[in-house]
């Protein structure tokens, strides 16, 4: 759930949004529903306040909980509708520039914006959009989204037909969150890539990438919106747009394998229940006489619990993860850099000393980290280890909002399977198959995105450069 | 592991020291040898380091994290000693003149002093110095102890025969590390409540409260150390001083049951082994007819584990914690309060619906933490609620280090079984016996204290009125 | 010199720019020069460093003291081109997003932009913009300068081109300093209204709001930069454009008197020389009977020492600024209120008991100052207290660049000159007279704007209701 | 007035502290108290606030504006009595245990104690404690003083008696402001080093190190306190105990040179006036043919003002100090360091080009300081540079709580006038007489302490060794 390794994957971010129009305090109810979205992104986060028609914004570089201390939250005032976000970042683009909401000014009003996912089309846009003279403050594709909608309000009668007309040129991954003066809008792409659903909280409309951030401010799970739906709240209620709405869809199933919290329910599908069978279909796809079933946490647990059952043998925790581990851990000198993988994550001898343990992770990137924490349970006695991973090999980037290695630098691309074996040092090694991914989510109405392991891309993909320049 | 709710027990402290003959880095062996166990002490925390005989000592309010940057640390330099501590502290006394270590100047020469424990006599050795005119700055015992060193130091010939005098003149709860000017002392009160022990890393001799901190600097385990005995680290190795060791010995049960970390292994016994005891001596007095075994994270999981293992119902995963709620947090507005919960326990629902539950705890102090867990699973559609716990009832303060409310605070002592189910509003109730508690630790040499579940104090209680003046 | 009360008039900023060809450190020259200039702008600051076309900037609110410490000046990294920028905001809009330099990326190239002044046809431009669909993310006119910049920029040569074609739309006071990807330029709007002038500092080029800043950097003063003239530094030295420069120009009088900093030397007219004419003349226009001349610090010492010279009455340390209070300065509970002012300035008892008293200030604005400044004076046993106005009564808003109340919040404006006298308790009160400002700075080349005084603006003001809603 | 040079003098501290039977608002007077004394201590602060005997402190590192917040004041609660200290330290003891007031509880209660001045048997004291088992956890003569106070505490029958009695153990300077439970306690060494002064606010009794503390918190003032009297304010009042009162007495006359504040007035002497008078009696003992007086800010231009009335000079504006230039200010690169003086300082060309220049300043310690302004003026056209300085050469080391370098460092001891004068760079030197010290404060009841002048120590210096071991 947290960014446990260097080489782990990334999610872009969360977005949540409130409307209210009886008065509840929609600053507190962004604030607790990006803290149950933290782990969507880290890197920083913002709240914009709608009060009247007048938007203000506070964002800024870090957790939920240092930028928004006692102060800031109270500073912020009361307001109608409410718009979070957080973020994950690479390095590089650490910059409080780029953090959203995004809030603009422009001929009919002002708008704040909240978006997750990523446009494959933003350098396309972008180029077009500068050719008119138009300036660019920061490098993230969110403003080249509002741009988009901005052109189309000029030319169209309200807020919600400038986003229905600005799907038509955006093109990729986007579940937006969006303040009008007096309106909330929520909007997903046509392929459905990120996940937002509809919540309920008295009279209050609540948008949020996924369930668990209704949990956390009391509201009641209405349902997903759907792939190309965009949904208004205003003073009139709920209204729906689905002219955009196609039969098919592409979900990220990366959010049910280790992005989006266990206890989420997305698109009709639990979240710890698709972890449950993952587990149940490796250990039926590649069973092993073992003493032991132990799950590297937190995203392995759910997975090594569903391969207990299905095989019988015993669950154990192998495996304590140190809470305070966070960004600003100082990593030891040259002389104990082996052991900072101790300090993060320590074997229980107890659950492993001379036993067969099968050790389920959610996935390898680079191979560096199933390395350690292999040899960390040999260390701790561990008879035999074998590796299962709940996802298939990982084999292309993606373009949707997950910061993927180029090709070159993912194991499975550059090795075979015997030869990954042997680098992390595991007895034996196996992957769920491709085939197995839409038994995860059965009730999922739509498709599911798996091009990360098939390469089939239900989007055409950036044109090569084009992902370096404008990503973030 | 770390403080969940308001009602929740809290540990005092951790302590932690190394002796480096050949110059390792050991302002990071303390730094990361405290983020092991932070979870002993999340008030305040301290690094005091010895230079050639010059102790200088950097401590702050905040965890680890916070209070040891890289500017910090870097600043802290090199040395030969380094004694760290970590520190819980209620509310009142959040001052940083009571963190540690304690850093002193005497006639014959400086002194760095990190304690876990609480003293039962604390009142008495104060009030005898102050009438020779001592003055104290805080309110802490740690420095009455300092104080009975200093004073056994002008008569003695070296430190380690001046700690040993003095533990003459101390009662209660002592795990102490000390930095003389040229030797490292590590301390144990001769009834062991507190753990302490030592490892080995490369010539480095270590000191910690627990063995996962040993893990944490890739430290070798060695052994504890005994209740009562004296382990000095100098030019000439380690040297033990065991005239205060007797036969018995009272540790903490509650190490084994909440504080301690289930990774870490205390007098021969592994904590994550005594919870899944716990859990299966819990099946057997408390056995019920369910569908789904689950624990409070973090520290009910290990329990659950042991009770579905033997009852054979299967263990689920029914909550997720949020990871990101810190002291920081702030709670919601009048109208949200009651989710507040929810924001940092969430049920899973598939887990729970329609199901029997099984609900393991480690313990009930006040009953208003366990009430809003139950009405969470009761919410999330369980059918049935059956809580275990896996500790007996508590009915009597703790005067070594625990922060228990006064009897008139604690549920057990003031209701009934049944009246205290009723108020939960769980469907039966059941408690470890005490009679189990030894059973959870077979294979520890020294007694165990069950004092707060008996009221049987192996040392006598302080009197009346000195616990809230003095403790701390 | 500093906002000394809270109805002090406020400059909006200073501007420093740098082009060093052979790699001087740009942004230590910033970071002092900004130092230099930090009394024009206290609100927030900002520096940009274009590192062979990479420009990146941090700014945010507060001092440069604080705003870049040792570790973000070590962060901004080598450049060889360097823009710094001080601002003053009201306290509505105290935000970081009016923060500059202002960074933005076009079809062109990047740029980034520092401006002192204010337009007067703002509100004009931003609403045509935004016909075209233009988006604005903050209020500041600086954003409406850097879209008209980049649409002159698409259809231009060259930036200085577009610089030069957008001047002919910009309106009012504009003194820009502007890094392109490979050119420093620096622009004065054709009246000439803020000041901007040129030096030389080895091989480098620099730029800035006043001659001290120059000096700070240890860099030779060249020559002011003539209204209207645009100045391009780059790799073939220095280029001047002189299209828009006319023969007149109205330099705001208001530097000299109040804003600039004594050590300035402004279109060829010492800042120090002027304050002290403005105090010889004075003392001719109102001459009294008196055994001591005072000035309330920083800026009536000098007209003090004029009105001294030129009268024959001995100069004298009539005040004590505490040098300490600043913007974090925490206001007296009520019944202290009264005393707050002595806690910024405290009169010198020895110098004005029992004296007739002849006290200096630059201007009163609303009066409540000056009454409390007077009654600091009788209370120290000032026998009569005889008050001079460096500048004339104040009737007319500034619509260039200085937050003037609208004239209903003038003193002078709604009483008259014996009404005054009364409300601030003198015995008798004297303003420089209109006609004696152009004797202050005689070696100024072009004209100087007294339009707070006469009302008559150089250039037309902004129609009713744009002030408040564009200025910043 | 501030730390303007590295090479400056430092004071040690300054005090405050207030008694207010009728609940005024003891922490904010502290507070602003501290505002106008921070010139007295710049490196760490601190509030201890009573509130019907129980004591609570907040000190730390940093300027009054930094170390207490909004926050923190409200946090400090009402009181009826409290202490306030600001702090120099050098930069090896810049440490927050060195911070004051010190609180400390012992056997007849507790109590804050805040101390300007140093001891001179602080060495000898300590160890007679230390052989009795007392635990030191500072460096500072202010933790031995407390253990007088408190040893004799234990036998006397009030807190007053116990000061009176450790008075006549206690060498060298202090001014003390000390909380008991009841009691509000000030104390002045018997020679009087420091100043210390008694005011009244409403029923308020106020003590300070300067009256301009008592202006600052609207309190009248009332008279110094003796040199050796304890003064005592409780609820019956003011009482005073002279036992301890002498006739003479050694004032610090570098308070009136260069550490207090001109609109201060110590023991009946105006510190505005002394300065003037020093540099008439400069300008009658070193008269030059010149065409300006000008001082160096801040302490010189009084003196600057007092030369030009006595010599007919005009008195000019020299320079121009940076009032942002603080403590976080970064030194420029090696290529800039020569211009850092001219961030901080700059001459006004306008004041001094082709004129004979008289420049005053309060001393010379190192000389570099001075190398570098007369090089200033040369370099902005200076004809001729006389340099005037209004104390006689530096040629002792202090004791009494002035931070001077010793002997060897001081450049008056290892050079004669002539070279000095050559290294400076001036056309001339002079330096004020000893023998016209006492005519700056002729009103003085008591004598001077001159002995950094002329080696004449009122007290025996501490034996040798001492000064750096204990003195801080």
């Amino acid at each position: 759930m947290t960014d446990r390794w260097e080489s782990k994957l990334h999610e872009e971010c969360g977005v949540f949004g409130i409307y209210s129009p009886d008065g509840a305090d929609v600053v507190s109810a962004c604030y607790h529903g990006l803290y149950a979205l933290q782990h969507r992104g880290q890197e920083s986060c913002g709240i914009a306040v709608n009060n009247q028609g007048v938007i203000s914004c506070h964002k800024d570089l870090g957790l939920v909980s240092s930028v928004f201390t006692r102060e800031v939250l109270e500073a912020m005032g009361p307001g109608q509708i409410g718009v979070g976000h957080c973020r994950y970042a690479t390095t590089g683009s650490q910059v409080v520039e780029n953090a959203q909401p995004l809030l603009i000014r422009h001929r009919k009003g002002n708008m704040a914006l909240a978006h997750n996912g990523n446009l494959t089309n933003a350098g396309e846009l972008r180029r077009e959009y500068e050719l008119d003279g138009t300036i660019f403050y920061g490098t993230s594709d969110t403003e080249v989204i509002a741009h988009t909608i901005t052109r189309q309000r000029l030319v169209s009668a309200s807020i919600e037909e400038a986003v229905e007309k600005a799907m038509q040129k955006l093109k990729g991954a986007y579940s937006l969150v969006i303040t009008s003066p007096r309106k909330l809008i929520a909007a997903r792409d046509p392929m459905g890539f990120r996940p937002l659903c509809i919540g309920k909280l008295g009279e209050s409309i609540v948008f949020a990438s996924e369930s668990c951030a209704l949990d956390a401010v009391g509201a009641r799970f209405v349902r997903d919106i759907e792939p190309g739906e965009i949904v208004v709240a205003d003073d009139r209620g709920i209204t729906s747009i689905r002219t955009r709405c196609g039969k098919k869809g592409s979900l990220c199933i990366f959010e049910f394998i280790y992005f989006a919290r266990p206890d989420s329910v997305i698109d009709g599908c639990s979240v710890h229940q698709a972890r449950l069978r993952a587990g149940e279909l490796l250990a039926r796809r590649h069973p092993v006489d073992a003493d032991v079933v132990i799950g590297v946490p937190d995203s392995g647990l759910d997975a090594a619990l569903g391969y207990a059952r299905e095989s019988g043998i015993p669950y154990g925790v192998g495996f304590i993860k140190n809470r305070y581990v966070g960004r600003t851990f100082i990593v030891p000198g040259q002389e104990q850099r082996e052991n900072a993988v101790r300090i993060k994550l320590n074997p229980v001898s107890e659950t492993v000393q001379g036993k067969r343990v099968v050790l389920i992770d959610d996935s390898i990137v680079r191979g560096t980290t199933s390395q350690k924490i292999v040899k960390l349970l040999r260390d701790a006695g561990a008879a035999e280890v074998h590796m299962r991973l709940s996802s298939p090999p990982f084999l292309y980037p993606c373009y949707f909002g997950v910061d993927v290695d180029s090709s070159e630098n993912l194991i499975a691309y550059t090795h075979t399977l015997e030869e990954i074996r042997e680098i992390i040092g595991a007895d034996s090694l196996g992957y769920l198959g491709i085939d197995d991914l839409v038994h995860l989510v059965p009730e999922c109405p739509y498709g599911i995105c798996d091009a990360c392991f098939t390469g089939n891309y239900p989007v055409d993909p950036p044109s090569v450069g084009n992902k370096d320049q404008f990503e973030r």
